[in-house]
């Protein structure tokens, strides 16, 4: 986006760096950053009474059916967060995957800002079952344990994997028939959408999901997440929720001119789709390198891989990427929706002479 | 900003409606916005380990001396509970004013997020003194009292007053000697400082002020505040404080990149100066139309005025804009960067019709 | 209370020491000490399934009615945090006198373990009015603002005063009519009702309290008071609250038997109508000494006094009792179940010797 | 106890039933009990100003050390919870045992009261270990992550096992030498003492545990726990953080007189070995059972089993026990101060007798 408009501020990074460390390293698309111009200028009412957030309520029931809600909030956590205590009281666990972000990567923001107790289950791939949501769905009568009351399932998962329709229905037939709800928390939503080829509707409200965590920025906004209530009777107090977890933007309307951006149309879904083909193309070539393990189905938009400590030091001295298990040597790679053909090629080609030197 | 860009989203608001009902009904600043562009595209490191977070570190210290820390937030709300709680003990209390924000506009955030106690004093203007400070300032070695930890204060106040350098010296002196800290909500500092005409380390790090919540939203910013660490000894955990109050964004950048506009050089200034000059001629204006009494000394961009219900009530159908205190018929008007000298003119206009109706 | 078995305890204090500090000061009733070796051996279930929690249900029922639900604590702290969580939701606030025990006794637990925001407002003598109440109670669909949800009054009051039945019927009324509950902090219930001569149902239950925190330990218990739900319908999840709150005793039936002993026939009110009576003789003799003014009602069994700091100075190094307001030369002078016509006599010998010698 | 003072209460239940539910099905020890008449009578000052927590101190210092600080509480939730708020910062996390109290019986107190993240790790006995402790123990710099600053220990842990002088000793120098502080639950530590036939000193400050919990009411109080501070440089802000939580007893003396008559010589250590030894007697008979398995070494007063559901369930009819993992049909049987051999025997019989019927 170019613009006449002068500015104090310098361009102080190269854009040619590229590197396969997070999706959140990326940064908006061009049709998101000129949305915001759209939605500027004049006096609109602030948190969320504003034209953009109204019509962002029609833009979202098309996707997730007549009953659904949006409360656009500032982050994932934030949303998670929110999420969680709209659908528990001060007494509610939340039944979740150990790999879950809102367990591992939220530094106790759960339990922190929302008094949460999470009882957490070890899994294979990121995936919870009903039989492992059973492990702790009990106790409800026993006031000495915290009262499981919602299952919260991530999709695509931590570890790139993406729950189908079916296997959602069924967590939440069991989860609904033990009396508990179901959070998804939907950061990479798209990204599931795409390796699914279905709507988003069909893993989310249709089987029976209550509350959604509904990801924007890994999706090529610059900031903004949306809760999403699909089933308003799941969810109590929202917009006090909201406000007291610190997510009321009050400039909304900058926020929800995002949204517009990615879901008016199709922009969500072909970002998404080129992020999965390039961590398809990714993870193929990977495979195909000796010494090269990739760890899980490569569903979404995330390759795990293991391989050899050596290698992955003088990769990432090339491109940045994290370690998601430093002492196994198992590592993340992360491609976005910018992430170029050129992107990966030169990446396995940079694997390809890295383990060549070994 | 206009843009070659495509976008699925469109235009949906009237930007010639004006109001008065709040500096957040402004939208962002056309060079804050164009700002954006420059920090788009390619890979940058998340949750400010880029490069326009490192140099908002700069410019910061420019501002603020040599020991400033900035920790880019999402809205006020969170900058000063993450602020408060940088500063307090789990038993800690916050001395304030009975009119705070972080008290009367925060839904209880400061208390259900940081476990915080307000202790509340009433003021007139909405300033605190060393003496109104003294009203709670006691007990700290009672375990029955929570301990007097902090004491906030607001400039501009809610009220839209204004301290000097010298009372807030004098007010830090004053909390030091009891051992206590000082936060600063300058959620519109800028405009205190156009308002003393002083740069904003007069009344901030030079008196001694220990935690400052720094306001971007409201000067111009689409969103993004900041707190600024001005005594690093005081202040203590503030980066897990920021992640685990939901206040960390990942693309950084976007907030950065826009104090950078605001900061580098004067914008800031301008848009406060702006504001408050609009203000002033609002408050001119309307002192001069009988029946209208304008209730605390106009010091920066909030006029606040006593007028018939009747009056006020027709003239909010013409003009958006808030009671203040609904029985007593006082309402708030707030003027932004974007105020015109016109907008204020033909509200004017529109006040002394709707006075001369009744 | 004599007991033949012996024990490496030794008795370390002097029973002859006397004082007006507070009715905790106090020990426990003896027969109350001794319902609890009535009470001990044998194997009880834990947690209130235990014979003397089941035989309280009863009990609590002939005082407060059919519905009164009776959930034993350890004190009146989380007896109060307990009750007004139960009524409340994570946005909620509770409207209370600025002189509330739960505003300034607790060091913030309803804040920091609650969640809850308390919204206060100055009184004359400790006790709301429904126009006081409207002063806070506005703004339910704000969600900037916490949502008054209770309003919380003192029975007797931290003043030591008295509401009457119809006081106390038109809080109700008001509240209710507002979508509000009633809580009422009875940690000195009994000295009220003493005062009233009325049962404790005339001023809790039957003009409309929902929740209500019964005191034992004042009342002559060595530890112990209860939340007394009086509307089960206005309370939710109490048996979850009282253990998350860290209220739930293990061998409960050593707070309940206590209970039994006060509340199964006449010992409560026996031991509330002497404390008043000696409060009474108290401050008829107070107010009699030249330069000591009687500052409030003396309704129930506290005394608030002001004299010359030089006689409270000196009188405190013989008889223990606190300062209400420093700096004012406030005092309170509290008395117990055990407090003697002597005592009373020998404190005000011992203040008209003081003032004299002035 | 016997007494001459009547009281309105009625003893209500048989002494004469007994069984292996809890170690606080049990009532209080007569020693105990009778030590309360000592404390009472006359004014003491309150919230721990008296006479026997002033000595209750010098007590706790001849077992712990004399830089031992005691904190007397009311139950063992509290205990922990005050504890591990004291060590830790707003962003702590602490690593425990998968099956630890504080994790699993607690209702998320620490979670809600504390805003304590737990990182646990699963056991085989209940018992952790450096290398189990390295699960969790990284990632300090990480604010995406709670930080880990204390490791919490159980001891006697909650599967009746018993750490060692020397393991405790290792787990102290390996959570000290990564900035963590170390916690020890002793709601049952006289048991653990009992066991290993060492002062409790030798695995607590000796080894060098920070704080403990110590327990009372297992032990044969009526009510009472304590903080005990080993090393006071680790602990923070205890007299606030204890009545914030609501752990503050007003007539403190009647819980410290309780601990004096444990701890002034040596009821508390015949109270725990007789337990332990008939859950030695007990264990020792069950194994001999054919069907039935004893499940962890009984090491302290808990035996754990595997038997026939169908004998659990008519045994379960005549002595009351409680199901550990009932899928399993894994019980707990435990064992008390009062437990008799007569008990014992009685209990074993039955267990044959319904063994045989199968």
């Amino acid at each position: 986006m170019e613009s006449d408009v002068r500015t104090d501020a310098r361009r102080r990074h190269d854009p040619g760096v590229r590197g396969f460390a997070s999706d959140n390293y990326a940064g908006a698309h061009p049709e998101v950053l000129a949305a915001l111009a759209l939605a500027n200028g004049g006096h609109q009412a602030a948190y969320g009474g504003d034209d953009y957030t109204a019509h962002l309520r029609s833009v979202i029931r098309s996707h997730f059916g007549p009953d659904a809600q949006v409360f656009p909030v500032f982050n994932g956590t934030g949303a998670n967060v929110v999420a969680l205590q709209a659908l528990t009281d001060r007494w509610g666990a939340v039944i979740a995957a150990e790999s879950a972000h809102i367990h591992v990567d939220e530094c106790g923001a759960p339990e922190r800002v929302g008094g949460l107790k999470l009882l957490t289950v070890p899994t294979e791939d990121g995936k919870l079952t009903p039989e492992l949501v059973d492990r702790q769905a009990y106790g409800w009568d026993d006031e000495h344990r915290a009262m499981p009351q919602v299952v919260s399932i991530s999709q695509s998962t931590e570890l790139g994997t993406v729950y189908t329709p079916e296997e959602i229905r069924a967590l939440c037939a069991h989860a609904h028939a033990r009396g508990m709800t179901v959070h998804l928390d939907g950061s990479r939503l798209a990204n599931a959408a795409a390796a699914l080829d279905v709507p988003m509707r069909a893993f989310t409200n249709v089987p029976g999901v209550d509350v959604l965590s509904l990801g924007g920025t890994k999706n090529g906004m610059l900031f903004g997440e949306a809760v999403v209530v699909l089933n308003p009777e799941a969810a109590r107090g929202m917009p006090h929720l909201r406000k007291l977890s610190m997510q009321l933007a009050s400039k909304m309307r900058f926020v929800s001119v995002q949204f517009e951006a990615l879901l008016a149309r199709d922009l969500w879904l072909r970002n998404a789709r080129h992020a999965n083909a390039m961590a398809r193309r990714l993870a193929d070539g990977a495979a195909a390198v000796a010494g090269v393990t990739v760890l899980h189905p490569v569903q979404a938009n995330a390759v795990f891989a293991r391989l050899p400590r050596t290698v992955s030091e003088r990769l990432r001295r090339r491109y940045p990427f994290y370690y998601w298990d430093e002492a196994a040597g198992d590592v993340r790679w992360m491609c976005s929706f910018d992430t170029t053909e050129e992107d990966v090629d030169g990446f396995l080609a940079a694997l390809r002479e890295e383990t060549d030197r070994t």
